[in-house]
C-alpha cells in the first residue's frame, strides 16, 4: 500500500509559499505489534501550524526539515495490532499531513462518530473547540453583563468563543475582515456588534462599541489589533492570547506598544495552550454538543479537497479567506 | 508665611529637562476649618512621577500644566483646624513637590516616627516598600526554590523585592547597571547572582544565571530588558510589571517583541498598582520593620538637599545614578 505525505521542505519566511512543502509518495511499512494503521480522511488546518514550522522549541518542538508536517487528522483504523484499538474505530490525533499514519496509539483519541460528522472532531469537538471553550471559560472567566471582544471572530475558534460568551450572558463584539463576515457575526451568530478591521480604525471602533471598556479580550491575531484592544481595557480586564496569526507570519512585526495598559487597567495577560486541557476534553465536548442540539451554537466548515492543495489551503487560512473551519480532505471528492 | 513650590511648566518629551518645571514662591493662604498645614521635610522621587507628567488618565490623572508637581512627601503638622490631626503629628501623603501643603486630610496618613526616621516612610515603609512587598508576594506568589529575576535591582523597590524573595527561600538574580551595583547586590544584599545590563548581553546572561528559567520576573524597567527576560521564562512564570522607567522616558520604544513567550511558557503578565493596597499597608509595614530589626533587610537612602534641585534629582533617578532611595530634602542642610 502507498502513502502520500506532505513534508516540510524548508522553513517559511513570513507567509507560507509553494516550495516550503513537498508531497512524496512511498510504500507503507508493515504494521508491527503494538501499532495500528489509520486512514486519515480529514486534515485540520490550524493557525498554530505556522509556529510548528519554525526552528526551536516553544511549547512543542518545531517540525524538522524533511519530516511529515505536523497536523491534527481524523480517520478510521484500517488495521490494528494494538490492544486498545480495533479496525473500524474512528480516531483523531496528531497523525500528520498524510493519507495514512502508522501510530503506536500515543496521543490518539477515539471519537464518537455518532455524535457528529468525523471532520467535526477536528473543529467544533476537537482542538479548536477545546481552545475556544477553555480559553474563554477557564482563562477569561466571563461574568454575565461583561463585554467580550474577539478577534478573527468569524474563524472557527473566534466564532465558537463568541457564541459561548453569548450563552454566558456577555455583550459580545467581534472583529473580522470585510462586511460579509461582520454581517455573519451579527445576523447569523447573534453578536452584539462587529468591527471590520479593514476599515483601519480598530481602536476607535472598539471604543465606540465598548465605551465602558473590554473585560475580556480573546485574541486570535496578535500584532496591531492586540495593541488596539489594549487601549480599550476595562478595569480588571483579562487578555487571553490564543495563537497569533498575524505575528506568526509577520517577521517584521515591530512589537507590542501598549502593554503597559494591562498594568494600568489592573489587568492580566495570559495564554491558552490547548494541550494542557486534553484531560478535560469530555467536559468541553459534552457541553458543546448539548449547545449544538439546543440550537445555541452554529458551525460551518470549509472543505478543500485533495492533499496536493495543502499549501494553497494554508495560505487561504492565513489570508482569512476561508468561510468556516478549514479542513483538507485527503482524497479528491 | 511663604511657600516654595515646583510647578509642571510643560510636558516633558522623553527625559525630563530644565524648563519642564518652574519653582515659584508665594504667600500661604490661611488655614480654614477642616484643614491643616504640613511642613514637608522630605519629598520622594519615584519612577511613577514620569507617568504623572503625561497628559490624560491612566490609573491616576495626569498633572495639569501650571499645577504643583504631584509627589509623596513626609512632614510635620504645624497648624491644624482638622479634628483628626494635631500640631506635631508626623504625616505622609500626596502633599506635592513643595515646602508646605494645606490639606483637608484626604489621603494623608499619620506615621509612627518612632519606628524609623521620617524619610523612611517615603521609601522602605512607604509606597515603594508596599510596591515591592505586594508586587512580589501578592502578584508574584514566590515559592521556596523558585528563581526570581529583578530589574533595577539596586533601586529602592528592586532591592527590597529581592531581599524579600531571599527571605522566602528563592534563588534571586538582580539586573543593575555597572560593576559597583552588581557587587552591592551580591555582597551586601545576598543576591545569588547579578547581571550588569551595560554589558549588553542581558538575555544570554539571564540564561546562564537561570538555566532552568525564571519563575518570577519582577520588572522595574520595561523595554528591552523585559523582552530579554521574556526569552527566559520557566513554565508557569509570573511577570509582574511595576512601573517601567525605560519606557516612560523612551518615546521611541519600538514595542515588546517577545510577548508570545508568556503564552508558550503558560505564564501570566500582570502589574502592581500600589494605590490598590493602601488598605493593607499595616501588614506590609509591620513585616518589613520586623525584618529590618532582625537584620534581614538592608536599606540606604540618597538624599539631595534643596527643593531647587528637583529636576536634577529626577534626572539622576531616571539615569540610575542614585545609590539608594532618592529623597529630596526641602531645605538645604
Amino acid at each position: 500500500m502507498h502513502n502520500k505525505k506532505i513534508l516540510l521542505a524548508r522553513r517559511p519566511q513570513g507567509m507560507v509559499e509553494a516550495g516550503d512543502f513537498s508531497m512524496v509518495e512511498e510504500p507503507l511499512p508493515d504494521v508491527k505489534d503494538g501499532q495500528l494503521l489509520v486512514h486519515n480522511q480529514f486534515i485540520s488546518l490550524d493557525p498554530a501550524m505556522r509556529g510548528w514550522m519554525n526552528e526551536g522549541t516553544t511549547y512543542i518542538k518545531g517540525v524538522a526539515i524533511g519530516e511529515v508536517m505536523r497536523a491534527f487528522s481524523a480517520g478510521i483504523v484500517v488495521e490494528s495490532r494494538h490492544p486498545q484499538f480495533t479496525k473500524g474505530d474512528a480516531v483523531q490525533g496528531l497523525l500528520g499531513a498524510q493519507q495514512y499514519c502508522i501510530s503506536n496509539g500515543e496521543g490518539l483519541v477515539k471519537v464518537n462518530a455518532s455524535l457528529a460528522p468525523l471532520s467535526w472532531h477536528l473543529g467544533l469537538l476537537g482542538m479548536p473547540g477545546l481552545t475556544a471553550y477553555f480559553g474563554l471559560l477557564d482563562k477569561g472567566k466571563p461574568m454575565p453583563g461583561e463585554t467580550v471582544l474577539i478577534s478573527a471572530a468569524a474563524g472557527m475558534i473566534g466564532s465558537l468563543a463568541g457564541q459561548i460568551a453569548k450563552i454566558k450572558g456577555c455583550n459580545v463584539i467581534g472583529i473580522a475582515g470585510g462586511p460579509d463576515k461582520c454581517k455573519y457575526l451579527k445576523e447569523e451568530l447573534g453578536f452584539d456588534a462587529a468591527i471590520d478591521y479593514k476599515q483601519k480604525q480598530v481602536a476607535a471602533d472598539i471604543k465606540a462599541a465598548a465605551p465602558q471598556g473590554v473585560h475580556i479580550y480573546f485574541d486570535n491575531v496578535g500584532g496591531e489589533i492586540l495593541d488596539a484592544a489594549l487601549l480599550n481595557l476595562a478595569t480588571g480586564a483579562r487578555v487571553v492570547i490564543c495563537g497569533a496569526i498575524s505575528q506568526y507570519n509577520d517577521a517584521g512585526f515591530s512589537g507590542l506598544k501598549n502593554y503597559m495598559k494591562i498594568v494600568t487597567a489592573r489587568g492580566t495577560l495570559t495564554g491558552i495552550i490547548v494541550l494542557d486541557y486534553f484531560s478535560r476534553a469530555t467536559e468541553a465536548v459534552s457541553h458543546i454538543s448539548q449547545w449544538v442540539k439546543e440550537g445555541k451554537i452554529k458551525y460551518r466548515e470549509h472543505v478543500v479537497n485533495g492533499l496536493e492543495h495543502f499549501t494553497e489551503a494554508l495560505q487561504m487560512l492565513f489570508n482569512g479567506e476561508n468561510q468556516g473551519k478549514l479542513i483538507l480532505a485527503t482524497s479528491p471528492s
